[in-house]
């Protein structure tokens, strides 16, 4: 997970189970207007779909809108030295309804002190 | 492969060899002026944009545009009779280069036989 240039959060999708990668797009979206963008590479595309696919079907049905999503194809060089080509996809997801009010329903107690006297 | 009822053709990417789709798919877009969909299923999602990059960084470089992605979650019933969802995903490509002129350039004996007298 890491932050863009214009506040867009990346979602870098692995090994992990999609599952995983679910959870961390739902927090994201959930914790500001910022759009998230999964990305992944070669055997991970596949993966990428069906977690963008729960996240807007199944968690956050009606609250998300699907960006353009992108292709491309990166030239790595892998563990013998050699350069191929591996294809990359990115899906950028932007939430359209109402943020969860969840610091702002805290009791008073259970927020962060604030500074000052 | 299959027509769709706009003019567009359909390739499914299954289990064969990545190259055994580029093929089809090159061949489809020489053959007429009608985009290309590439559509793919679960494991074959990865598969699908590699036969896109393929086709429009190697085949046809400059000559192809890439439509709207779509993304989408199928429910289908597995060999035990169980339902699955499952992600697929649909890429549209469209020739924007001129066709080869194929048949245009084979000598007359070559071409079909024309009707008539």
């Amino acid at each position: 997970m890491s932050d863009g240039r214009d506040g867009a959060t990346t979602v870098f999708i692995g090994l992990k189970p999609t599952m995983t990668y679910v959870f961390q797009v739902v927090t994201q979206l959930n914790s500001g207007p910022e759009p998230v963008i999964v990305k992944a590479r070669g055997n991970a595309i596949g993966k990428a779909v069906d977690v963008v696919e729960v996240v807007r079907r199944r968690f956050l049905e009606g609250q998300v809108e699907l960006g353009r999503i992108a292709i491309d194809t990166e030239r790595l060089t892998n563990r013998d030295g050699r350069e191929a080509n591996v294809s990359s996809i990115s899906i950028p997801l932007t939430r359209t309804g109402p943020l969860p009010a969840a610091t702002a329903s805290l009791p008073p107690a259970e927020r962060a002190p604030a500074d000052g006297p």
